[in-house]
């Protein structure tokens, strides 16, 4: 029997990244470019803010006129008015203030505020117990971005900052790559679509499309379902070809038969040049998955068991999805601290990735793992993440620090 | 002048945890449920599996046919054939074998799988050159779950094993909180719509609603924008009282003026009982924050800078979107560890949110803080995230380890 070729996850990763590039530039208007990455850089066609702006409530003065001020010697300044929110500002002359609101544009003639706590006033005289420098509590025009400075840069991702930073520019419109879209098959004559409500003897539901097209599209990706491919291998061949041509990237998952492993390895070798990549990953759960480049596109095999296709497709499948959506390179991998509530043991030589669940402890979080095969959905429901055990451990202790990435 | 009086961020938090309940329950077709809180538990109306599966590839047989085989003295089995995928399995007899494909059905007689790899086959008898042990390479009937076993318990987060755990018990439609839906103002007379290509000195473009919009978005949250309010009493109470009805959650945003502040105090104690219930938050930034519950609905009054009404609206609108939606107890904030590039100093009895950048250090990761002020986005959508310094530290020194916040 022929040995599985298995590859190191990190060396996937990076065939990933050097096999397949970002998709194709769309413009969107800013309101739905939310989690796209750009694919231009991005100038400030103005400043921001256009004007300088008070940062407090209080009087627009030149502070020069407040030198030497304190607690028993205010200064005394003449109040010429109010800036109304939105109007311009009339201009101060030496020796007089003027009312500003927080966010209000600073008259001529002022390059300070003082804080409203720190006066008092009696008619149209301001008295001002403090003295301020030039340029205190105030934004100054173009001081968060000057007209011309590059804002966002190409492959930067959009949240929630970058998008009030677009539109207090008065970018309607952005460029980002185009978001991309992942055609899911499942493969297996065991398997029914998850409504069949009274199963046959030998059948099981195909629970895996649904939880896979709600990754993806957690992901950020659009998501299509074609159904359960049957065991024949013209039809697996002719309908995966035509989904491909549909979409970004294409992923088989389902079949846990090695008969079906064969159909999808066949139908990678003729969908495209060059074929197969990767036969296997060094990782548990998920070694027996396939990864192709079928004409420039990405083509995953994942593994029939439940918890091992979602694993590896959280793994592999949001790297294909992040490297065509345009993500530059940093990525951040947040995760919770724990204390090991027991020993676990794990193979040299072979990525673990255990399931865990968060328990409160005496101090901190205890990581408890959470036991079961890989095709055991339900032990994966009760995690709240999963620890990651480097190829080079042969396990780790109970009682030692580890990081658990939270499943969402 | 009036203080304010400002509340400690957990103890913000616990009020709206104690003020406010999970929203009604409502029946989703599962693959719109995803990112929902189930309002109720979930049986398993079935077994899961509901036959004895082969984990493997191999022959099923009795495991006592094995008993005493190894290298050189192989068991001798008679194999009567090979089980569909999906089809029933037809029972054998002592000292014979039935070929089974990973996540085939057992045959009745077997109970137990010898891996293929462990056999060789001559005509149609298998030698097996390993003994098993009964129970060995089969996932039995009701293993994962049993019929009438709890599935999943109410608040429970449908995530994407969720959705494959319902959808292999059959599962089509499920009892969920209702999602809330967040209506947002913006407020001040210096505020123009962001598309707005010119802008007349001392008016601002209102960049906190698209941000605002698409972080509810995110969080699971319908959002609705309501446009912006004029700085007129009876208007902003009138517009307020109808979207109220409409929604949620209300929200605030964009004043910065202590007049506009002053109409969001008053309107949240006109729309209903008992009204305000934070006036402040000893956080930075963020500290002119309100929130109130009117008639029970929560109504949040951001800060009108940007980076506050972010952060606020990032730890707190969360907080009440995920109260609203039904989150059970549990929470979990993954973060990335990082060594502080610089000292940073912090006013004591303030939950500080420093603005970071992560760059790539001699170890690990540097937390670079990113400084500016509050009302300047550039500062955010330079950082990667947020370390928080707790009130009861007056700062953190350079080298010390950090967890920082991810924002995506």
């Amino acid at each position: 029997m022929k040995l599985m070729r298995v590859t190191d996850p990190d060396q996937v990763l990076k065939i990933i990244k050097e096999r397949f590039n970002p998709l194709e530039s769309e413009t969107l208007v800013l309101e739905n470019a939310g989690g796209c990455y750009l694919s231009d850089n991005i100038y400030a066609p103005e400043n921001i803010p256009d004007f300088n702006r008070s940062t407090v409530d209080g009087y627009a003065v030149a502070a020069k006129d407040t030198f030497g001020a304190g607690e028993g010697i205010p200064a005394m300044l003449e109040c010429i008015g109010e800036v109304l929110m939105g109007e311009p500002a009339p201009p101060i002359s030496p020796g007089q203030c003027c009312l500003v609101h927080t966010g209000g544009m600073l008259p001529e003639g002022a390059d300070a505020m003082i804080m409203v706590e720190d006066t008092e006033v009696t008619g149209t005289m301001v008295q001002s117990f403090r003295q301020v420098a030039p340029g205190e509590n105030v934004i100054h025009r173009g001081e968060d971005l000057k007209k011309g400075d590059p804002a966002l840069t190409k492959g930067h991702l959009l949240r929630a900052p970058e998008i009030g930073l677009l539109a207090s520019l008065g970018i309607t419109d952005v460029a980002v790559h185009r978001r991309p879209k992942v055609g899911f098959f499942s493969t297996g004559d065991e398997l029914v679509d998850y409504s069949r409500p009274k199963l046959e003897p030998g059948q099981i539901r195909d629970s895996n499309a649904p939880a896979l097209l709600y990754l993806a599209r957690q992901l950020g990706a659009g998501a299509e379902y074609g159904g359960i491919l049957p065991d024949r291998f013209k039809a697996f061949l002719e309908q995966s070809r035509s989904m491909l041509t549909e979409v970004d990237l294409l992923v088989f998952s389902g079949g846990s038969s090695v008969g079906t492993r064969d159909y999808t390895a066949r139908t990678m070798q003729e969908l495209g040049q060059p074929g197969l990549l990767v036969e296997g990953i060094s990782i548990q759960p998920g070694k027996p998955t396939l990864l192709a480049n079928c004409g420039g596109k990405p083509v995953l095999g994942l593994p029939g068991h439940p918890v091992s296709a979602l694993n590896i497709f959280k793994i592999f499948g949001r790297a294909i999805i992040n490297r065509l959506a345009g993500q530059a390179e940093k990525q951040l991998k947040p995760t919770v601290r724990a204390t090991l509530s027991r020993n676990i043991s794990s193979r040299s030589g072979r990525t673990d990735y255990v399931r865990v669940k968060l328990e409160p402890a005496a101090e901190g979080l205890a990581a408890v793992p959470v036991f079961g095969r890989s095709g055991m959905l339900r032990t994966l429901s009760e995690a709240d993440g999963v620890l990651i055990i480097p190829a080079e451990k042969e396990g780790l202790g109970a009682g030692e620090l580890v990081e658990v990435e939270v499943w969402n």
